[in-house]
Protein backbone atom coordinates (compact mmCIF):
# COMPACT_ATOMS: atom_id res chain seq x y z
CA UNK A 1 0.00 0.00 0.00
CA UNK A 2 1.44 3.37 -1.04
CA UNK A 3 0.46 6.50 1.43
CA UNK A 4 0.13 9.68 0.37
CA UNK A 5 -0.83 12.66 1.77
CA UNK A 6 -1.80 15.34 -0.41
CA UNK A 7 -1.35 19.34 -0.29
CA UNK A 8 -4.07 21.49 -1.37
CA UNK A 9 -7.80 21.55 -2.10
CA UNK A 10 -7.97 23.02 -5.33
CA UNK A 11 -9.10 21.66 -8.46
CA UNK A 12 -6.46 19.33 -9.15
CA UNK A 13 -6.16 18.15 -5.76
CA UNK A 14 -9.72 17.14 -5.02
CA UNK A 15 -10.12 15.30 -8.62
CA UNK A 16 -7.09 13.52 -7.53
CA UNK A 17 -8.57 12.30 -4.15
CA UNK A 18 -11.59 11.38 -5.97
CA UNK A 19 -9.67 9.46 -8.15
CA UNK A 20 -7.22 7.83 -5.45
CA UNK A 21 -10.25 6.98 -3.20
CA UNK A 22 -11.14 3.62 -5.55
CA UNK A 23 -7.93 2.17 -5.66
CA UNK A 24 -7.26 -0.82 -3.25
CA UNK A 25 -3.20 0.02 -3.58
CA UNK A 26 -2.80 3.43 -3.16
CA UNK A 27 -4.35 5.43 -0.29
CA UNK A 28 -5.14 9.22 0.55
CA UNK A 29 -4.14 8.88 4.62
CA UNK A 30 -4.05 12.74 4.69
CA UNK A 31 -4.71 16.15 3.43
CA UNK A 32 -3.04 19.43 4.67
CA UNK A 33 -4.27 22.54 3.81
CA UNK A 34 -3.02 26.16 5.08
CA UNK A 35 -6.89 27.79 5.89
CA UNK A 36 -8.94 25.16 7.90
CA UNK A 37 -12.03 26.33 5.61
CA UNK A 38 -10.61 24.90 2.57
CA UNK A 39 -10.26 21.47 4.48
CA UNK A 40 -14.38 21.00 4.67
CA UNK A 41 -14.88 19.26 1.31
CA UNK A 42 -12.56 16.32 2.93
CA UNK A 43 -14.08 16.68 6.46
CA UNK A 44 -14.81 12.76 7.51
CA UNK A 45 -13.71 11.40 4.34
CA UNK A 46 -10.15 11.51 5.31
CA UNK A 47 -7.75 12.89 8.10
CA UNK A 48 -6.92 17.02 7.50
CA UNK A 49 -4.39 19.08 9.39
CA UNK A 50 -3.59 22.58 9.13
CA UNK A 51 0.10 22.60 10.90
CA UNK A 52 3.22 21.09 9.55
CA UNK A 53 3.65 19.55 12.70
CA UNK A 54 0.80 16.91 12.43
CA UNK A 55 1.92 15.43 9.30
CA UNK A 56 1.60 11.54 8.70
CA UNK A 57 4.15 9.28 8.07
CA UNK A 58 3.55 8.35 4.25
CA UNK A 59 5.36 7.41 1.52
CA UNK A 60 4.53 9.97 -0.78
CA UNK A 61 3.66 13.89 -0.20
CA UNK A 62 1.52 15.02 -3.33
CA UNK A 63 1.74 18.62 -3.86
CA UNK A 64 -1.38 19.90 -5.67
CA UNK A 65 -1.43 23.84 -5.05
CA UNK A 66 -0.80 26.68 -7.09
CA UNK A 67 2.44 27.31 -9.20
CA UNK A 68 3.28 30.24 -7.37
CA UNK A 69 3.10 28.40 -3.56
CA UNK A 70 5.10 25.24 -4.71
CA UNK A 71 8.10 26.15 -3.87
CA UNK A 72 7.20 27.87 -0.27
CA UNK A 73 5.76 24.27 0.76
CA UNK A 74 8.31 22.17 -0.75
CA UNK A 75 10.62 23.51 1.53
CA UNK A 76 8.32 22.95 4.87
CA UNK A 77 8.80 19.61 3.95
CA UNK A 78 12.71 19.37 3.43
CA UNK A 79 13.49 17.81 6.84
CA UNK A 80 11.57 14.99 5.16
CA UNK A 81 12.71 11.59 3.72
CA UNK A 82 9.32 11.40 1.68
CA UNK A 83 9.27 11.54 -1.55
CA UNK A 84 7.80 14.91 -2.91
CA UNK A 85 6.06 15.72 -5.45
CA UNK A 86 4.82 18.51 -7.22
CA UNK A 87 1.48 18.77 -10.11
CA UNK A 88 2.56 21.28 -12.49
CA UNK A 89 3.26 21.23 -15.96
CA UNK A 90 5.64 24.40 -16.13
CA UNK A 91 7.63 23.61 -13.21
CA UNK A 92 10.73 21.81 -12.46
CA UNK A 93 11.82 19.14 -10.40
CA UNK A 94 12.03 20.51 -6.65
CA UNK A 95 16.03 20.44 -6.06
CA UNK A 96 16.29 21.37 -2.33
CA UNK A 97 13.95 17.94 -1.52
CA UNK A 98 16.21 14.99 -1.35
CA UNK A 99 13.82 12.91 -3.36
CA UNK A 100 11.77 14.45 -5.51
CA UNK A 101 9.46 13.85 -8.55
CA UNK A 102 6.24 15.47 -10.90
CA UNK A 103 2.74 14.08 -11.56
CA UNK A 104 1.56 16.04 -14.03
CA UNK A 105 -1.83 15.22 -15.04
CA UNK A 106 -2.51 16.81 -18.36
CA UNK A 107 -6.07 18.03 -18.30
CA UNK A 108 -7.81 21.37 -17.28
CA UNK A 109 -9.65 19.82 -14.49
CA UNK A 110 -12.71 22.08 -13.71
CA UNK A 111 -15.53 21.68 -11.03
CA UNK A 112 -17.96 20.90 -12.79
CA UNK A 113 -17.14 18.92 -15.56
CA UNK A 114 -17.10 14.54 -15.15
CA UNK A 115 -13.88 13.70 -15.96
CA UNK A 116 -12.91 10.46 -17.28
CA UNK A 117 -9.75 9.72 -14.90
CA UNK A 118 -8.47 6.90 -17.33
CA UNK A 119 -7.81 8.59 -20.71
CA UNK A 120 -5.93 11.35 -18.92
CA UNK A 121 -2.27 11.71 -19.54
CA UNK A 122 0.17 11.76 -16.49
CA UNK A 123 3.21 13.05 -17.14
CA UNK A 124 5.99 11.67 -14.80
CA UNK A 125 9.41 12.31 -13.92
CA UNK A 126 11.80 11.92 -10.39
CA UNK A 127 15.31 12.25 -9.26
CA UNK A 128 15.55 8.18 -8.87
CA UNK A 129 14.48 5.13 -10.58
CA UNK A 130 12.86 3.74 -7.79
CA UNK A 131 10.83 6.81 -7.07
CA UNK A 132 9.45 6.90 -10.51
CA UNK A 133 8.71 3.55 -10.48
CA UNK A 134 6.50 4.91 -7.24
CA UNK A 135 5.10 7.66 -9.35
CA UNK A 136 4.30 5.00 -11.96
CA UNK A 137 2.27 2.83 -9.21
CA UNK A 138 -0.21 5.80 -8.40
CA UNK A 139 -0.39 6.90 -11.85
CA UNK A 140 -1.46 3.55 -12.94
CA UNK A 141 -4.26 3.40 -10.42
CA UNK A 142 -5.86 6.55 -11.79
CA UNK A 143 -4.85 6.64 -15.92
CA UNK A 144 -4.32 4.33 -18.12
CA UNK A 145 -1.71 6.77 -20.15
CA UNK A 146 2.00 7.03 -17.65
CA UNK A 147 3.99 9.30 -19.42
CA UNK A 148 8.09 9.30 -17.56
CA UNK A 149 8.46 12.91 -19.08
CA UNK A 150 11.92 14.95 -18.11
CA UNK A 151 11.68 18.42 -17.10
CA UNK A 152 13.24 19.80 -21.03
CA UNK A 153 10.18 17.84 -22.36
CA UNK A 154 7.52 19.19 -20.20
CA UNK A 155 8.44 22.32 -20.93
CA UNK A 156 7.77 21.74 -24.58
CA UNK A 157 5.00 19.62 -23.90
CA UNK A 158 3.32 22.96 -21.92
CA UNK A 159 4.22 25.05 -24.82
CA UNK A 160 2.52 23.10 -27.13
CA UNK A 161 -0.60 22.62 -24.80
CA UNK A 162 -0.67 26.58 -24.89
CA UNK A 163 -0.64 26.76 -28.62
CA UNK A 164 -3.50 23.59 -29.01
CA UNK A 165 -5.45 24.34 -26.43
CA UNK A 166 -5.76 27.53 -24.58
CA UNK A 167 -5.46 29.94 -27.92
CA UNK A 168 -7.59 27.19 -29.81
CA UNK A 169 -10.07 28.11 -27.58
CA UNK A 170 -9.11 32.19 -28.05
CA UNK A 171 -9.52 31.44 -31.63
CA UNK A 172 -12.61 29.71 -30.73
CA UNK A 173 -13.79 32.90 -28.62
CA UNK A 174 -12.97 35.02 -31.77
CA UNK A 175 -15.03 33.23 -34.03
CA UNK A 176 -18.03 33.25 -31.31
CA UNK A 177 -17.74 37.63 -31.43
CA UNK A 178 -17.80 37.52 -35.30
CA UNK A 179 -20.87 34.91 -35.28
CA UNK A 180 -22.42 37.19 -32.56
CA UNK A 181 -21.87 40.54 -34.40
CA UNK A 182 -23.53 38.93 -37.29
CA UNK A 183 -26.78 37.47 -35.72
CA UNK A 184 -25.52 34.24 -36.60
CA UNK A 185 -26.28 31.23 -34.03
CA UNK A 186 -22.13 30.21 -32.97
CA UNK A 187 -23.78 26.74 -32.59
CA UNK A 188 -23.61 26.45 -36.14
CA UNK A 189 -19.68 25.95 -35.67
CA UNK A 190 -19.88 23.36 -33.29
CA UNK A 191 -19.70 20.03 -35.16
CA UNK A 192 -17.00 21.31 -37.19
CA UNK A 193 -15.51 22.43 -34.51
CA UNK A 194 -15.50 19.03 -32.51
CA UNK A 195 -14.91 17.39 -36.07
CA UNK A 196 -11.88 19.08 -36.29
CA UNK A 197 -10.55 17.89 -32.96
CA UNK A 198 -11.55 15.11 -33.24
CA UNK A 199 -9.92 14.17 -36.50
CA UNK A 200 -6.67 14.61 -35.32
CA UNK A 201 -6.78 11.61 -33.13
CA UNK A 202 -6.14 9.16 -36.08
CA UNK A 203 -4.49 12.16 -38.57
CA UNK A 204 -1.34 14.28 -38.51
CA UNK A 205 -2.88 18.12 -38.56
CA UNK A 206 -1.03 18.63 -41.52
CA UNK A 207 -2.52 15.80 -43.62
CA UNK A 208 -5.84 17.19 -42.69
CA UNK A 209 -5.65 20.78 -43.22
CA UNK A 210 -8.19 22.67 -44.84
CA UNK A 211 -9.51 26.12 -45.87
CA UNK A 212 -8.22 28.98 -48.43
CA UNK A 213 -5.10 28.80 -47.40
CA UNK A 214 -3.89 25.53 -47.51
CA UNK A 215 -5.81 25.93 -50.78
CA UNK A 216 -3.95 28.61 -52.03
CA UNK A 217 -7.15 30.34 -52.22
CA UNK A 218 -5.65 34.55 -52.23
CA UNK A 219 -8.97 35.49 -53.50
CA UNK A 220 -11.24 34.53 -50.37
CA UNK A 221 -7.67 35.11 -48.61
CA UNK A 222 -8.13 38.88 -49.58
CA UNK A 223 -11.84 38.80 -49.14
CA UNK A 224 -11.60 37.89 -45.46
CA UNK A 225 -9.22 40.09 -45.01
CA UNK A 226 -11.07 42.75 -46.52
CA UNK A 227 -13.72 41.51 -43.52
CA UNK A 228 -11.71 41.95 -40.67
CA UNK A 229 -11.52 45.87 -39.27
CA UNK A 230 -9.20 44.88 -36.53
CA UNK A 231 -5.29 45.66 -37.29
CA UNK A 232 -4.42 42.62 -34.87
CA UNK A 233 -7.01 40.55 -35.85
CA UNK A 234 -5.91 41.64 -39.43
CA UNK A 235 -2.38 40.69 -38.19
CA UNK A 236 -3.40 36.82 -36.69
CA UNK A 237 -5.30 36.05 -39.89
CA UNK A 238 -2.41 36.94 -42.05
CA UNK A 239 0.31 35.02 -39.61
CA UNK A 240 -1.91 31.93 -39.44
CA UNK A 241 -2.59 31.74 -43.17
CA UNK A 242 1.70 32.09 -43.82
CA UNK A 243 2.37 29.45 -41.39
CA UNK A 244 -0.02 26.82 -42.97
CA UNK A 245 1.05 27.72 -46.52
CA UNK A 246 4.68 27.72 -45.16
CA UNK A 247 4.23 24.23 -43.93
CA UNK A 248 3.11 22.44 -47.24
CA UNK B 1 -42.01 13.90 -54.18
CA UNK B 2 -38.82 16.43 -54.69
CA UNK B 3 -36.97 15.48 -57.80
CA UNK B 4 -33.08 16.90 -58.14
CA UNK B 5 -30.39 16.64 -60.53
CA UNK B 6 -27.04 17.02 -58.77
CA UNK B 7 -24.14 18.34 -60.56
CA UNK B 8 -20.64 17.34 -59.49
CA UNK B 9 -19.00 14.03 -58.25
CA UNK B 10 -16.37 15.19 -55.60
CA UNK B 11 -16.58 14.94 -51.57
CA UNK B 12 -19.94 16.88 -51.16
CA UNK B 13 -21.59 15.41 -54.29
CA UNK B 14 -21.18 11.82 -53.08
CA UNK B 15 -22.02 12.89 -49.59
CA UNK B 16 -25.37 14.47 -50.54
CA UNK B 17 -26.22 11.90 -53.08
CA UNK B 18 -25.28 9.17 -50.23
CA UNK B 19 -27.23 11.04 -47.54
CA UNK B 20 -30.66 11.41 -50.19
CA UNK B 21 -30.45 7.69 -50.64
CA UNK B 22 -32.76 7.07 -47.86
CA UNK B 23 -35.19 9.65 -48.32
CA UNK B 24 -38.60 9.07 -49.24
CA UNK B 25 -39.73 12.62 -50.28
CA UNK B 26 -36.49 13.56 -52.02
CA UNK B 27 -34.72 11.76 -54.94
CA UNK B 28 -31.84 12.49 -56.97
CA UNK B 29 -33.27 11.46 -60.38
CA UNK B 30 -29.60 12.33 -62.24
CA UNK B 31 -25.85 13.51 -61.88
CA UNK B 32 -24.15 15.22 -64.26
CA UNK B 33 -20.39 15.75 -64.37
CA UNK B 34 -18.46 16.96 -67.68
CA UNK B 35 -15.86 13.86 -67.16
CA UNK B 36 -16.97 10.69 -68.03
CA UNK B 37 -14.91 8.59 -66.01
CA UNK B 38 -15.70 10.74 -62.65
CA UNK B 39 -19.58 9.24 -62.93
CA UNK B 40 -18.31 5.70 -62.33
CA UNK B 41 -19.22 5.80 -58.91
CA UNK B 42 -22.79 6.79 -59.47
CA UNK B 43 -23.20 4.53 -62.67
CA UNK B 44 -26.20 1.65 -62.24
CA UNK B 45 -27.41 3.47 -58.69
CA UNK B 46 -28.55 6.71 -60.55
CA UNK B 47 -28.63 7.82 -64.45
CA UNK B 48 -26.16 10.09 -65.60
CA UNK B 49 -24.71 12.35 -68.23
CA UNK B 50 -22.09 14.48 -69.40
CA UNK B 51 -23.98 16.82 -71.17
CA UNK B 52 -26.38 19.26 -70.31
CA UNK B 53 -29.22 18.83 -73.19
CA UNK B 54 -29.63 15.41 -71.31
CA UNK B 55 -30.32 16.91 -68.49
CA UNK B 56 -33.82 15.30 -67.09
CA UNK B 57 -36.46 18.07 -65.84
CA UNK B 58 -36.46 18.67 -61.89
CA UNK B 59 -37.43 20.76 -58.62
CA UNK B 60 -34.03 21.18 -58.13
CA UNK B 61 -30.51 21.61 -59.61
CA UNK B 62 -28.17 21.20 -56.85
CA UNK B 63 -24.08 22.43 -57.58
CA UNK B 64 -21.48 20.91 -55.56
CA UNK B 65 -18.55 21.43 -57.98
CA UNK B 66 -15.45 23.48 -56.79
CA UNK B 67 -16.29 26.82 -55.82
CA UNK B 68 -14.02 28.44 -59.39
CA UNK B 69 -16.32 26.56 -61.65
CA UNK B 70 -19.85 27.23 -59.72
CA UNK B 71 -20.77 30.26 -62.09
CA UNK B 72 -20.05 29.04 -65.53
CA UNK B 73 -21.73 26.19 -64.71
CA UNK B 74 -24.41 27.76 -63.38
CA UNK B 75 -24.75 29.74 -66.85
CA UNK B 76 -25.09 26.79 -68.70
CA UNK B 77 -28.56 26.33 -66.58
CA UNK B 78 -29.54 29.47 -67.11
CA UNK B 79 -32.34 28.74 -69.41
CA UNK B 80 -33.90 26.90 -67.31
CA UNK B 81 -37.21 27.41 -65.18
CA UNK B 82 -35.85 25.12 -62.00
CA UNK B 83 -34.31 26.35 -58.83
CA UNK B 84 -30.23 26.41 -59.39
CA UNK B 85 -28.55 26.03 -55.58
CA UNK B 86 -24.88 26.00 -55.23
CA UNK B 87 -23.80 24.43 -51.91
CA UNK B 88 -20.24 27.23 -51.31
CA UNK B 89 -19.97 28.81 -48.01
CA UNK B 90 -18.33 31.82 -49.31
CA UNK B 91 -20.26 32.32 -52.70
CA UNK B 92 -23.45 34.84 -52.86
CA UNK B 93 -26.96 33.90 -54.63
CA UNK B 94 -26.54 32.73 -57.80
CA UNK B 95 -28.17 36.33 -59.23
CA UNK B 96 -28.19 35.20 -63.30
CA UNK B 97 -30.60 32.01 -62.58
CA UNK B 98 -34.15 33.29 -61.86
CA UNK B 99 -34.71 31.07 -59.18
CA UNK B 100 -31.73 30.39 -57.25
CA UNK B 101 -30.61 30.08 -53.71
CA UNK B 102 -27.59 28.14 -51.39
CA UNK B 103 -27.12 25.30 -49.49
CA UNK B 104 -24.11 25.11 -47.76
CA UNK B 105 -23.70 21.83 -45.65
CA UNK B 106 -20.87 23.02 -42.72
CA UNK B 107 -18.61 20.38 -42.44
CA UNK B 108 -15.27 19.60 -43.66
CA UNK B 109 -16.61 16.01 -45.83
CA UNK B 110 -13.39 13.75 -46.36
CA UNK B 111 -13.66 10.76 -48.25
CA UNK B 112 -12.53 8.38 -45.49
CA UNK B 113 -14.80 9.64 -42.87
CA UNK B 114 -18.12 8.06 -41.72
CA UNK B 115 -20.32 11.18 -41.13
CA UNK B 116 -23.35 11.42 -38.80
CA UNK B 117 -24.95 13.75 -41.36
CA UNK B 118 -28.39 14.39 -38.83
CA UNK B 119 -25.28 16.77 -36.87
CA UNK B 120 -24.44 18.39 -40.02
CA UNK B 121 -26.11 21.84 -39.63
CA UNK B 122 -27.13 23.13 -43.15
CA UNK B 123 -27.36 26.58 -43.69
CA UNK B 124 -30.11 27.32 -46.92
CA UNK B 125 -30.99 30.92 -48.66
CA UNK B 126 -33.33 31.39 -51.71
CA UNK B 127 -34.36 34.21 -53.60
CA UNK B 128 -37.95 33.75 -52.65
CA UNK B 129 -40.09 32.17 -49.80
CA UNK B 130 -41.25 29.12 -51.79
CA UNK B 131 -37.84 28.27 -53.17
CA UNK B 132 -36.76 28.16 -49.45
CA UNK B 133 -39.36 25.88 -48.27
CA UNK B 134 -38.00 23.51 -51.05
CA UNK B 135 -34.08 23.86 -49.84
CA UNK B 136 -35.93 23.56 -46.12
CA UNK B 137 -37.61 20.42 -46.96
CA UNK B 138 -34.49 19.09 -48.86
CA UNK B 139 -32.26 20.01 -45.85
CA UNK B 140 -34.76 18.07 -43.33
CA UNK B 141 -34.64 14.89 -45.26
CA UNK B 142 -30.58 14.93 -44.46
CA UNK B 143 -30.56 16.96 -40.85
CA UNK B 144 -31.64 17.86 -37.64
CA UNK B 145 -30.07 21.38 -38.17
CA UNK B 146 -31.33 23.86 -40.79
CA UNK B 147 -30.45 27.24 -40.77
CA UNK B 148 -32.00 29.89 -42.94
CA UNK B 149 -28.48 32.67 -43.55
CA UNK B 150 -28.11 34.85 -45.59
CA UNK B 151 -25.41 35.97 -48.04
CA UNK B 152 -23.83 38.55 -45.52
CA UNK B 153 -24.61 36.24 -42.40
CA UNK B 154 -22.80 33.04 -44.48
CA UNK B 155 -19.87 35.23 -45.14
CA UNK B 156 -19.07 36.00 -41.63
CA UNK B 157 -20.18 32.00 -40.55
CA UNK B 158 -17.01 31.55 -43.44
CA UNK B 159 -14.76 33.44 -41.60
CA UNK B 160 -15.84 32.26 -38.04
CA UNK B 161 -15.05 28.65 -39.08
CA UNK B 162 -11.81 29.63 -40.65
CA UNK B 163 -10.62 31.00 -37.29
CA UNK B 164 -12.55 28.40 -35.50
CA UNK B 165 -11.56 25.25 -37.39
CA UNK B 166 -8.42 25.77 -40.52
CA UNK B 167 -6.74 27.82 -37.80
CA UNK B 168 -7.27 25.63 -34.54
CA UNK B 169 -5.85 23.02 -37.08
CA UNK B 170 -3.19 25.26 -37.56
CA UNK B 171 -2.30 25.77 -34.20
CA UNK B 172 -2.38 21.65 -33.57
CA UNK B 173 0.09 21.34 -36.24
CA UNK B 174 2.37 23.86 -35.14
CA UNK B 175 1.55 21.93 -31.69
CA UNK B 176 2.65 18.23 -33.22
CA UNK B 177 5.75 20.04 -34.47
CA UNK B 178 7.14 21.66 -31.01
CA UNK B 179 6.00 18.02 -29.37
CA UNK B 180 8.51 16.19 -32.60
CA UNK B 181 11.27 18.78 -31.80
CA UNK B 182 11.26 17.30 -28.47
CA UNK B 183 10.97 13.86 -28.49
CA UNK B 184 7.46 14.41 -26.89
CA UNK B 185 4.65 11.85 -28.08
CA UNK B 186 1.98 14.70 -29.67
CA UNK B 187 -1.20 12.09 -28.67
CA UNK B 188 -0.35 13.18 -24.52
CA UNK B 189 -2.07 16.23 -25.82
CA UNK B 190 -5.12 14.65 -27.47
CA UNK B 191 -7.32 13.90 -24.59
CA UNK B 192 -6.99 18.13 -23.86
CA UNK B 193 -7.34 19.53 -27.42
CA UNK B 194 -10.61 17.48 -27.31
CA UNK B 195 -11.85 18.67 -24.27
CA UNK B 196 -11.26 22.24 -25.61
CA UNK B 197 -13.53 21.36 -28.36
CA UNK B 198 -16.21 19.87 -26.25
CA UNK B 199 -16.04 22.50 -23.27
CA UNK B 200 -17.39 24.97 -25.43
CA UNK B 201 -20.65 22.95 -26.67
CA UNK B 202 -21.95 24.28 -23.18
CA UNK B 203 -19.71 27.18 -22.30
CA UNK B 204 -18.79 30.19 -23.94
CA UNK B 205 -15.13 29.96 -24.58
CA UNK B 206 -14.39 33.44 -23.39
CA UNK B 207 -15.61 31.83 -19.97
CA UNK B 208 -13.92 28.80 -19.79
CA UNK B 209 -10.34 30.28 -21.05
CA UNK B 210 -7.38 28.79 -19.14
CA UNK B 211 -3.47 29.07 -19.52
CA UNK B 212 -0.65 31.73 -18.65
CA UNK B 213 -2.31 34.63 -20.89
CA UNK B 214 -5.74 34.77 -19.03
CA UNK B 215 -4.19 34.55 -15.85
CA UNK B 216 -1.68 37.10 -16.33
CA UNK B 217 1.19 34.61 -15.46
CA UNK B 218 3.93 37.13 -17.00
CA UNK B 219 6.51 34.85 -15.82
CA UNK B 220 5.28 31.60 -17.80
CA UNK B 221 4.55 33.74 -21.04
CA UNK B 222 7.98 35.26 -20.98
CA UNK B 223 9.61 32.07 -19.87
CA UNK B 224 7.47 30.31 -23.29
CA UNK B 225 8.80 33.14 -25.32
CA UNK B 226 12.16 32.57 -24.99
CA UNK B 227 11.74 28.51 -25.69
CA UNK B 228 10.57 30.07 -29.11
CA UNK B 229 13.39 30.07 -31.96
CA UNK B 230 11.08 31.87 -34.81
CA UNK B 231 10.06 35.34 -34.91
CA UNK B 232 6.56 34.87 -36.66
CA UNK B 233 5.38 31.66 -34.32
CA UNK B 234 7.08 34.25 -31.49
CA UNK B 235 4.72 37.36 -32.31
CA UNK B 236 1.99 34.94 -33.06
CA UNK B 237 1.87 34.05 -28.97
CA UNK B 238 2.37 37.32 -28.46
CA UNK B 239 -0.87 38.51 -30.66
CA UNK B 240 -2.68 35.80 -29.68
CA UNK B 241 -1.67 36.15 -25.70
CA UNK B 242 -2.79 40.21 -25.86
CA UNK B 243 -6.17 39.26 -27.57
CA UNK B 244 -7.07 36.90 -24.64
CA UNK B 245 -6.34 39.70 -22.11
CA UNK B 246 -8.07 42.36 -24.25
CA UNK B 247 -11.13 39.93 -24.23
CA UNK B 248 -10.72 39.47 -20.27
Amino acid sequence: MIEVVLFGTGNVASHLFKALRESKSVKVIQVYNHRKESLDFFKGKVEVTTSFKDLKEADLFLIAVKDDYISELASQLKPYKTLVVHTSGSLPLLSNNDRNGVFYPLQTFSKEQTIDYSAIPICIEASNPSDLKILKEVGAEISQKIYPINSEQRKSLHLASVFACNFSNALYGLAEQICQKNDVPFEILYPLILETAQKIKNNSPKTVQTGPAIRGDQKTIDFQLNQINSTEIKNLYILLTNLIQKEQ
